[in-house]
C-alpha cells in the first residue's frame, strides 16, 4: 500500500495564522453594539475578550498574523496533525474519487477546539487575566479551553448546554479533571438563565443560552474575560493552522483538493480548514469548491437568511452580521451538539453571499451510517459533529462514481467520538431520529429578527 | 522551549519484531498440557491459535521475526508513535530528572492493544479462519481486536469481563461500533461461564474467568481460533514494536533511559516498552532498571509465586510458568480493568526470577492522583492502567529530587482515559477506594496450586 499518512515535522508548525479578511473583497460588516447599534472598535470589545483577540476580530488589513512563540510550543504537543489518504473508505464505497481527511482528532482532547483555546488562554495570560468563562456544547470547545487555562494558571468558569451535560457526561468530567468548574445552562447563577428557566422549566439548553450566561459571568466578574469557541473571526483565524498544515500535506501527497469539506456550528473548523485553500480561488489561480455540512435540524446556512443577530439567547453580545435562523431559534437535541447553533460567523455569511462556498443540511441517520462506516473502514470513530463532513465526503465520493470520474475530496475531521458512545449506542439499538424543522418556526423566528434593528 | 515530542517517520517502523527469547540466558520453562502436563510443541497449540502464532509462542532461537507488509501497512495508521518529554510534569514535580513517555495512546482505539490485534487478526485470515474470540477486562484489547477483525474480515464475539461491562459501556459501544458481538462475562452461553454463575451469582467477573468463556467457544466452533490480547510470548512479541521506536526516539532525544517503567496486567505494553532496551543488559553495554508497576489489589509480581498454573478460571489454557496469584484470585473491582489477571505472562515472569526486573504495588488513589497530575501538566488524559506506570515515574522523580541527582526516566502511556471518565468522576466526588489482598487469601489461592503438577 502506498503512503496513509502525509506527516510534518514540528517546524511545519505554521509561524503566522492566515487572516483571510485582508483578502476578501467585500469585508464582513461591522459589527454593532447592541444597545446603540453603532459599529464596534477593537476598544469596545476590551471588557468582553482580551485585547489582542479584539483587534484580530476587527483585522481586515494583515493577511499574516505571527502566532506567539508559547502558543507555537504548546501546538507542538499534538501538532502538526496527519493529513490521512482514507484507502479504506474509498474502497467502501468503490469510487473513483481520492478522499482526504486532515486528523484534528489526535489533540490531547480529541478536536481541533484546542487551536483556539490555547491563544485565547495565552493572551488573557498576556494581559493580566485571573478568570475566564465560556459555554460549551457537546464540551469539545469547554474540555480544549479547560486544558488551556490549567496550562496558563487561569481559573475558568464553563456553561455547559445542559441536554449535553447529562448526555455526555463524560465531557463534563474531562473538564473537572483539567481543574475547570463546570454548570448546566440554564442555570439559576445568571439573570439569563433565570429568566429561561422560569420562561420554559424545561429548556434543555442551546449554545445561545450558554452564551449569554457565560458573558454575563464575565461582564460581572472582576479580572474576568470571555473566550469563545467559534463564531467569531479571531476564533476562525486561529483554525487555519489546520489548512495551512493540510495545504502542504495535500502537496507531499501530489494533489490538489476539487472540494474541501468541513462540519459547519459556528465555522471554526470550517473556517481552518477551507480560508486557506480559498485564497488561491481569491486570485482566480484555483477553482475549489467549499461545503459547508450542517445539520439539517439547524439549517442556517441553508435556510436562513443573513442579516444582524445577537450570537447569543438573550442579546449581550455584539451584533454580528450573518446567516441566522434567529438568536431565539431552539435547535432538537441531536448529538452533534457542537453544531446546535442559530448563526454563522460574519466572515463565512460574507463568503457564503458572496458565492465562495456552499452548504448542504444532513439528518442525523445519514450522519450516523456515515460515521459507522467512516469507523469500520478507517479504524477511527468520528465525533457526531465530524459526522457531518463525512456524510458530505460521502455523498461527493457517491456523485463521482455515478459520473465516472475522478475528484480529489478533502475533509476535516474535527474530532473524535470516543466520548459520543452512547450516542453510536443509540444509532445501533435504532433509537435515534431525525429532526425536521418547519418553515413556519424559522419564518417567525426570522420575523421578529426585523425589528432588531 | 526545546522539542517536546521526537517524530519518527513511516520508514521508521520497525520491520521486525524483537524476540527476546532467543537472547535470554534462561529460556521460560516450557507450556505444559492441560491434560497430560506434558510439554508442549506448537502443534499442540494449533486448536487455539493460529499457527504462525503458535510457531512465535514456541520460538526462543531467531531474535527478530519479520513483521507481514500487511500488518505493517495496518501500523501505518497510527505509527509511528511519539516519544514525549514532559516538561509540563517536571516542573509540576520540580524534579532534576528527565521524564520520557511513549505515547501508545494515539492509536485509533486509545491503547497499544492494537499492536498485537492487527497481527493476530491477519495471521488468522491468512490461514483461512473464518471466525474469532477473545476475552477483554477494561475493553481496550476487545476494541483493538474489533477493529483488526473488522479489517480483517473475520467474526469476532469478545466476552468482557461483567464489571467493566458495566462500568465502561463506552467501549462496549465501540466495539459494537466496528461490528462486533460483546457479551458479558460470566455468561450463561459457556460452561465455564455458568458453573461459576451458579457457585457464585453476583461474581462481577475477571479476565481468567472471561478468558475460559473466550476458550470454551472457540473449541466448540467450527473454523474459529483465539486470540489473546496479552501474557502469551507472542503478544510480548508483538509489542516490541514501541520499545523499538522507543530506542530510537530517545536517541534523537539524546539521551538514554536509567529506568523504564511500563504498568503491569499480563505483561504485555510492559514488555513492548522494555525488551528491546533489555536487550543492552544482556549483553552488559547497559545497566538498565526495569520496573513492572501493578496494583496493590492484585500483586502477582511483588507477592505470588512462580508456579505452573492456568491461564484462566476454568483451567483450559495451557499450564504456564508464571508468576501467579493462583487462577482463581479473584481480584477486587478497581477501575484499572486490564490489570486485573492473576498472573504474569512466562518470559516476564522468567526475567523476574533471573532478576532483569523490579515491580513495584501501587494503590488505586495514588494512581488517579497521579493520573491527574499528569492530565493537567501535559493536557494527556491516561487510562487507568497506564496510571500505574506514571505514578511509579513520579515516584522515581521525587526520589531523584531527594537524592539531588538527574535520572532519565521512560515510562509507557498504554493508553488514554477518556473512555474511563466516570472512574475519573468517582476520584474527584472521593468515591475510590484502595484495596488491600489479605495474605490469607494469596496463600490459601497458592496452596491450592500445589496440587496442580
Amino acid at each position: 500500500m502506498e503512503s496513509k499518512k502525509f506527516l510534518l515535522q514540528e517546524k511545519d508548525i505554521p509561524t503566522a495564522w492566515y487572516n483571510v479578511m485582508a483578502e476578501m473583497k467585500n469585508k464582513p460588516k461591522p459589527l454593532l453594539n447592541p444597545k446603540t447599534k453603532e459599529p464596534m472598535k477593537s476598544e469596545d470589545l476590551y471588557p468582553l475578550f482580551s485585547k489582542a483577540a479584539s483587534h484580530q476580530e476587527l483585522n481586515a488589513t494583515d493577511a499574516w498574523i505571527e502566532i506567539p512563540e508559547e502558543v507555537r510550543d504548546m501546538y507542538k504537543i499534538w501538532r502538526p496533525t496527519p493529513l490521512v489518504r482514507a484507502y479504506g473508505l474509498e474502497k467502501m464505497l468503490d469510487t473513483p474519487a481520492h478522499i482526504y481527511f486532515k486528523n484534528e482528532s489526535v489533540s490531547p482532547v480529541g478536536s481541533h477546539k484546542l487551536n483556539s483555546a490555547i491563544p485565547q488562554a495565552y493572551y488573557c495570560k498576556q494581559e493580566g487575566v485571573t478568570n475566564i468563562t465560556t459555554e460549551t456544547g457537546a464540551g469539545q470547545w469547554g474540555a480544549a479551553l479547560s486544558m488551556a487555562a490549567k496550562h496558563f494558571g487561569l481559573e475558568l468558569a464553563v456553561y455547559m448546554v445542559k441536554v449535553s451535560y447529562h448526555q455526555k457526561p463524560y465531557r463534563r468530567s474531562i473538564m473537572q479533571t483539567y481543574g475547570a468548574q463546570v454548570i448546566a445552562s440554564p442555570s439559576m447563577s445568571t439573570k439569563a438563565g433565570r429568566k429561561i428557566i422560569t420562561d420554559t422549566p424545561n429548556y434543555q439548553g442551546s449554545l445561545g443560552t450558554a452564551i449569554s450566561e457565560a458573558v454575563e459571568l464575565a461582564m460581572s466578574t472582576p479580572n474576568c474575560k470571555y473566550a469563545l469557541g467559534s463564531v467569531m473571526n479571531h476564533v476562525a483565524l486561529h483554525q487555519t493552522v489546520i489548512g495551512l498544515e493540510a495545504e502542504k500535506q495535500m502537496e507531499m501527497a501530489g494533489e490538489y483538493p476539487d472540494v474541501v469539506i468541513g462540519c459547519f456550528g459556528g465555522g471554526s473548523n470550517f473556517a481552518g480548514i477551507s480560508f486557506p485553500f480559498m485564497r488561491h480561488n481569491f486570485t482566480g489561480e484555483r477553482n475549489t469548491r467549499f461545503v459547508a455540512a450542517e445539520p439539517a435540524s439547524c439549517p442556517k446556512l441553508t435556510r436562513g437568511v443573513m442579516q444582524y443577530d445577537f450570537g447569543d439567547e438573550a442579546g449581550y453580545t455584539p451584533m454580528i452580521p450573518m446567516y441566522t435562523l434567529g438568536h431565539n431559534f431552539s435547535p432538537a437535541n441531536i448529538h452533534a451538539g457542537g453544531l446546535r447553533y442559530h448563526g454563522a460567523g460574519s466572515i463565512v455569511s460574507q463568503l457564503k453571499n458572496d458565492g465562495y462556498l456552499e452548504a448542504v443540511d444532513i439528518q442525523q441517520l445519514e450522519t450516523f451510517k456515515a460515521a459507522t462506516m467512516f469507523a469500520q473502514a478507517e479504524g477511527l470513530i468520528p465525533a457526531p459533529e465530524s459526522s457531518h463532513a463525512i456524510a458530505a465526503a460521502i455523498r461527493e465520493a457517491e456523485q463521482a462514481k455515478l459520473e465516472g470520474k475522478s475528484k480529489v475530496i478533502l475533509f476535516n475531521l474535527s474530532g473524535h467520538g470516543l466520548i459520543d458512545m452512547a450516542a453510536y449506542d443509540q444509532y445501533i439499538m435504532g433509537d435515534l431520529a431525525n429532526y425536521d424543522v418547519p418553515q413556519s418556526e424559522i419564518d417567525k423566528n426570522i420575523s421578529q429578527l426585523e425589528k432588531l434593528l
